[in-house]
């Protein structure tokens, strides 16, 4: 039986996930959060979906272990293709970025035209239409895949000049639609929201993942009787697959604040769990 | 014992390593070519050492699995740290990407300033300076890590305005610091040797891997009396982890022919090897 001091378990291929965590411990600081990215096999949007599935229960399975109270699938690819696996598999609930980020969408958008951008496998699922159009069949969705996005972020290039130009050409196309709304499907994009908005027109309103999805989350939690209201903060850990100390300085920089629980899970013992 | 019939083994990380094979397969048309790319895992170049050399051990064991007489790490991160492991384990030679290009590039220079450009693993791990620096302690290097050229030119943006601003941003430094002869030191960067040889200086002589690892290989061949010399041409046998149909076009507009014979192997299989 899970209890409400039970951790949140939140997964992603690497550190794009920071930004959904950040979204919930802003909405819930009580909350304990366990982090896994999986660094080792990053990224997972350029990767088939039986892949991307394999991987995402390896992830779900080693949270599992650590007696989680729900699951947060915090990144747009493996959202929009692992999650009936994952709900097979475990008990545990899971919560993905795509409804959440439809769901908030669709209330925001006054003339329901909806643009969506993320990896190519996210596009290529077309995960975020279905989820619009089981909502609202009337919506008017215009989906892109922005490869390059994920690489620039990661490189820190949030304001470069040929980050603005590589904008343009990916967005110009969702601005001549005529979007009132943008889903960011992919969890790295906010770090670009102002290059984005530029492109895309400064009326459009942004929908990010982790907004949406801490949204969700809280709802479930409430609902559920396993709302964490006690008054001292959240304790976070933090594993991932490689590379500890590259993302320790990038997550602290991302979150503001210090990392004071990291370790590395070897990828042998994901293996083993599944 | 290894005959003449045996294939040329190739791996890398993923799709990059072609353009080592298109080198070879020019130089050696008559060879027989056995080619893994690791597409369930790429990229290596953002990954930790261990763990490159954990999956560059895999790879070869898949190809020593097949027989073949010589190995060659078509994959520059993977040839800057996993090569004494792979030496060590396996009895079947292996070329790696560095100690040919640093010897090709110590060839062409005329003043002895070299500058090298790659991913963050190999640019960090110093491969190429090490390498020539024992060939001539008077070298005079500078090294650049290019990130975003990987996602670039698979994005096929090779001749993009983007593209070029980047270049520049990052090779202005090795142009003011007045080099003679560059390394394209990441197998995916001769994709982008125009737009390179603009931000560097047309003067600049460009030493790609695939050109200096196919000298190296047949060296080595014609030096063990492996060289197969038959007059019909030789087989290509194409093995990837992941996503085999994306390969096959983004491999057969890469190499201007048909791949006929191409199969997905388990990661599970690989696992089982070493």
């Amino acid at each position: 039986m899970a209890t409400i001091d039970d951790a949140i378990g939140v997964f992603d291929s690497g550190i794009g996930g920071l930004t959904v965590v950040k979204k919930i411990a802003e909405k819930m600081p009580n909350e304990n959060i366990i982090y896994f990215g999986d660094t080792a096999r990053v990224p997972y949007g350029t990767k088939s979906n039986s892949t991307v599935i394999e991987y995402s229960l390896q992830d779900a399975g080693f949270l599992v272990q650590k007696n989680v109270k729900l699951i947060v699938v915090a990144c747009n690819t493996a959202s929009s293709v692992a999650l009936p696996a994952l709900r097979e598999k475990f008990d545990v609930p899971v919560i993905g970025m795509i409804f959440p980020g439809a769901a908030l969408a669709s209330k925001q958008s006054g003339t329901g035209k909806i643009g969506v951008i993320g990896t190519n496998a996210t596009v290529n699922n077309k995960a975020y239409s279905n989820e619009l159009l089981k909502i609202d069949s009337r919506f008017d969705i215009i989906e892109k895949a922005c490869p390059l996005f994920v690489p620039l972020a990661e490189e820190g290039w949030v304001d470069h000049r040929a980050t603005k130009l590589i904008a343009k050409e990916y967005l110009q196309e969702l601005k001549d639609y005529g979007i009132d709304t943008l889903i960011l499907g992919c969890t790295h994009y906010p770090l670009l929201t102002n290059v984005i908005k530029k492109a895309v027109g400064d009326g459009v309103k942004m929908i990010d993942s982790g907004t949406a999805a801490a949204i969700t989350v809280e709802y479930y939690l409430i609902n559920e009787g396993l709302r964490n209201y006690r008054e001292t903060p959240g304790r976070y850990e933090y594993f991932v697959s490689d590379l500890p100390e590259k993302f320790k300085s990038v997550a602290e920089r991302f979150l503001g604040k210090e990392i004071d629980s990291l370790k590395k899970v070897d990828i042998e013992y994901l293996l083993g769990l599944i």
